[in-house]
């Protein structure tokens, strides 16, 4: 016989549990107990380390986040470009959220919940089309674009009032093109104040002169704070090999944490800056790093940096990927104008295409992550650009990340999962794990532990 | 910038949820509460509008609903068409129930749960088939077509008394060929005065004397009574091109709320209405509308009603779909002779064929509908009928019924749902909500709210 | 009309439940009952009877089965012969936990949390391999073969402790080449003392020097407990003709139980049991039977018995299907010697080849099952064995098995579900139930009604 405990000894008397348990007071909660008490584990989070596991895995927290995240704040839904026409529209899904996001006759944007006032049949099926007014597929009431009813037939009495039963609105707000959306009766009004600060960055790109070239739809089976967290990092980028190509090898470290090997690239990198800044300045583009990502309730980064090579776009040279330059820019040496928002999106503008993230939760276990690829409008496929070229760098990366975060929603299943530390490159996933932790103990009215 | 707030202006100090929320007392519950509140949400359900979101999405109100309805009130199972020989027998499942339908040596009918009460083993696992004794799979325990355990081998020891361990039973109505089943250990007796009533419509179109010419099942993604809810009006049979064709376009209508438009159509309906009555009349045919769909325990409406063009059958000309009369009619030309009960089944008899529709609830999200279609036992298929005319028209129209359940059922699940109001064509939808209401009221000991 | 509750009276003012349900203060629970009396139905169980429906459906048994069983006792993972050279590994589930189970450099097995301490990543998502140390694919955290954190890229800060990191541990015994592993802080330490008994039954067959000839993963639609059940009975055996060829008809039967037919069979059985007893007393093999199912915490039973036919081993003939003898045997004709443990495993060790059985749950209603051949190392696939014929019997007999066990958590699923009572050929059926009854009410600290 074989003793694996001679082997590996525990020790004494100590305990798994206790050897890895930083203190009895903190004995984390595991995916599988039953766990209704979201408040604790939001009083007592740890500071610098990952969330616990019910907050992946839990049914009860996913619906509280449904509630005190996407039916609370902004969120990105689509950009314009997706809905070019009158009458065009995409439908979003945030959890059990169905809207429709539907361009007016008027050239505005309308979001309307996508639920009939009538029985309650969803009212567009479709994930995209056109449409005149609104009718419904069951009884057709038929509805305007801002939601009011125009026809029902068979009314039960002349005291029934069309008036009462408008499709319900949710709150928009359109940003240099990006549509942004509020479930909530009130929306928070920080987000009003920071638009100003991201719109100058982006609206130079002029999403309103684009088209999609490209959309990929992608389900990963992980919760959506995973997909979060994961895209907060570039510890990771060694999974990442197409991606590495565009990105200095150095990406996410600063002065101080530079390897020897990596030393040379980190003096190309700050002369990459360095050039790229100052032709910012001269085409009057903006470039400083803003970054609030967990100091404001509309928590956001926006950047604009160098790429590696060429120094144009997300090629394996560095190159460009479209032909044709967006908007009135007038170099394609531009890098990449990047950014991030809390809680479900993130942009890359850059001189020959933009591309944007959406995260749409399905449910604890379950996300839906939607990536656009927006060229010029008048850039001709396969003359301009190539599908396949313009689109590999970040389907492969999206591809990977899922792999990820479909590992962690493995790994937090586990009885014994525990939080882990951040280490100094993932200070952006704190800093998301800080705003989520934030908003959902203001949304619950917990105070945190001392 | 665009702002989405300045197109769509919510106005004042009032919310989206004020908007459309009749009043506060009244704020519904969404599919993502947890609620064991189904005593409150019957309490206050509110007259003349659709049921409260939980209803359909709840896995706690729907193991209500198994215990409350189907585990208490007579529910339609199969025909005897389905079993037409002594040891035929059918499986259908209720939710979690499941029960073997059996035609005895007597050509009466048994029904058995299909539980074996040795290790709990499911005896017959198929839908179909034909047996002796019915002997379980899995030890060769055997029981007669009553239940009796008429083997088991190895018993413990001389105390083990067979007599304790027969299958456990449903009771069991034949009515004019249509088996229904009572899982309640005492049925309720309503149903016994409601026999009568209806037995004498179908009785001449006598099943006995046909044979199955088809069956399709279905599952959908709905709730079990948004399934019934869709069978319970016209109003959306614009979506149902198929049967408009033998459906009078004022099916559903009464004087007075005929458009100017369908007046012709009225007059040709009212006109076949008489025609149809004389006939009745004349072959000793019950045609009067009786109808207590919501003002007795056994819930029904039977009427025969004329089709339009030939008024022979569910086709597109109205003309017979098999040459052979069902039983001993003698007039093609017999309308439809439809039957309502509440819980679970409808019908249609015509002179040359029936159709029979029944509702399995398998969670709260899914149900399964079984139609069959019955034609006279000595119709040659090929020669007296086409199957895929035959069946044409409510294979369709089942499909198309799907689609409007299952866009229904997501709607149910937005947190933004909320109850709407019922039109006057729908008044059979809200006769269905009555009982279902009342029912769960006695069921819970719930006492509405003045 | 014909009344079915004339054929079939239930008789007087009883119920169906009254007729069946063996007491009122026995009302059993139903499958569907919302049930957190887990403690109510251990210290009610009735003995002699299978288990109420809940211990098979619910979820929240099933939980407190992983903290109560899975995650106390010793529990069957692997053998040795899967994972031959330094580094090779396989990776076992149960239920939420997941392991790795690897052979050292030093040829020891370390048994190791499949959880990343860093972000939770499951470090190795593939079910067998070959590493070095183990480095996480996410952010390339790497870690010793002994669970030591070796490497971790930017930590935090110098107060980072990597002794704080290492991977958590399971306790594990090899005993005769079979991986058990323990979860609990604390190993019960009974396994400690059953182990001298069986490894001498064991060690003849010498698995370090087998290897894998094949195996089989297959999930079966119920609980891990009906699993077990059905493996600790042959009163359903003629389900299974193939193994049947192999098995005596009389076994599981005892002197005065044989029925008349089979009496020439019985005669041929105890003259086979003789020879193989002298057989093994020359060769120094053990061969008496040992049980103690349900009397000890590591419940196990173990024998060496005769095989019909030539008596070599699983074929129809009673022939070897491997050529070569495992070990240091000398004679074909040992039978076979088979080990069950409490809770998830049983092994048939014969003189050609060993089968091992593992049981790891994935949820309430569903369970893997993997089995593993293994010949002797020298063997050489298509000369010495061919692996249909080798595989052929255990195969089938899984998939027979796999079928009554879906069809036994169907039943459960129904609400006239009850406990049916244990026959004679069942008692080790009975045995298991008794062991995890005992088991869970130490968990729980229930006592049991008197």
């Amino acid at each position: 016989m074989i003793d694996g405990k001679t082997l590996h000894p525990l020790g004494g008397g100590r305990t798994l549990a206790a050897m890895s348990t930083p203190s009895p007071a903190m004995s984390p909660a595991t995916a599988h107990e039953a766990t209704s008490n979201l408040p604790e584990l939001l009083e007592r989070r740890r500071a610098g380390f990952s969330l616990e596991a019910p907050f992946y895995t839990d049914r009860d927290v996913f619906r509280a986040d449904m509630t005190g995240i996407f039916g609370t704040y902004w969120l990105f839904a689509a950009s314009i470009a997706e809905i070019p026409e009158p009458g065009d529209y995409v439908t979003v899904d945030y959890g059990p959220y169905s809207l429709i996001v539907l361009r007016t006759d008027e050239g505005g944007v309308s979001v309307l919940h996508n639920v009939c006032r009538h029985r309650g049949a969803r009212l567009l099926p479709e994930t995209q089309g056109t449409v005149g007014n609104i009718v419904c597929g069951y009884h057709s009431w038929t509805y305007a674009a801002d939601g009011e009813l125009l026809h029902a037939a068979t009314a039960p009495d002349e005291k029934f009032d069309p008036k009462c039963f408008s499709l319900k609105k949710a709150h928009t707000r359109v940003v240099a093109g990006l549509i942004f959306v509020c479930l909530a009766p009130e929306p928070p009004t920080d987000f009003d104040d920071v638009i100003p600060l991201i719109e100058p960055y982006l609206a130079p790109h002029d999403i309103a002169r684009t088209k999609v070239a490209y959309q990929q739809t992608i389900v990963e089976e992980g919760n959506w704070k995973l997909v979060m967290e994961n895209n907060r990092e570039c510890y990771h980028c060694v999974g990442h090999p197409e991606l590495a190509c565009s990105l200095f090898p150095t990406w996410g470290l600063t002065e101080g944490m530079i390897p020897p090997h990596l030393e040379e690239v980190w003096e190309r990198n700050q002369a990459a800056e360095r050039a790229l800044q100052e032709r910012c300045d001269r085409y009057g583009l903006h470039w400083e790093v803003l970054e609030e990502l967990d100091t404001r309730i509309a928590g956001f980064r926006i950047s604009r940096e160098s790429l590696d090579g060429a120094g144009e776009s997300f090629s394996e040279t560095g190159r460009r990927l479209s032909k044709k330059l967006l908007g009135d820019l007038r170099d394609f040496r531009l890098g990449r104008c990047s950014l991030h928002l809390q809680p479900n999106s993130w942009f890359h503008f850059l001189s020959d295409h933009i591309v944007t993230f959406a995260v749409y939760p399905l449910d604890e276990g379950r996300t839906m992550v939607r990536t656009t690829w927006l060229v010029a409008d008048d850039a001709v496929e396969g003359t301009d650009y190539d599908i396949d070229e313009l689109t590999n760098v970040w389907k492969q990366t999206n591809l990977q990340d899922k792999a990820f975060v479909e590992l962690c929603q493995l790994g937090a299943e586990s009885p014994v999962y525990e939080q882990g530390p951040y280490m100094k490159s993932e200070y952006q996933v704190e800093a998301f794990i800080n705003w989520y932790t934030q908003r959902m103990r203001e949304h619950l009215g917990v105070v945190p532990a001392a």
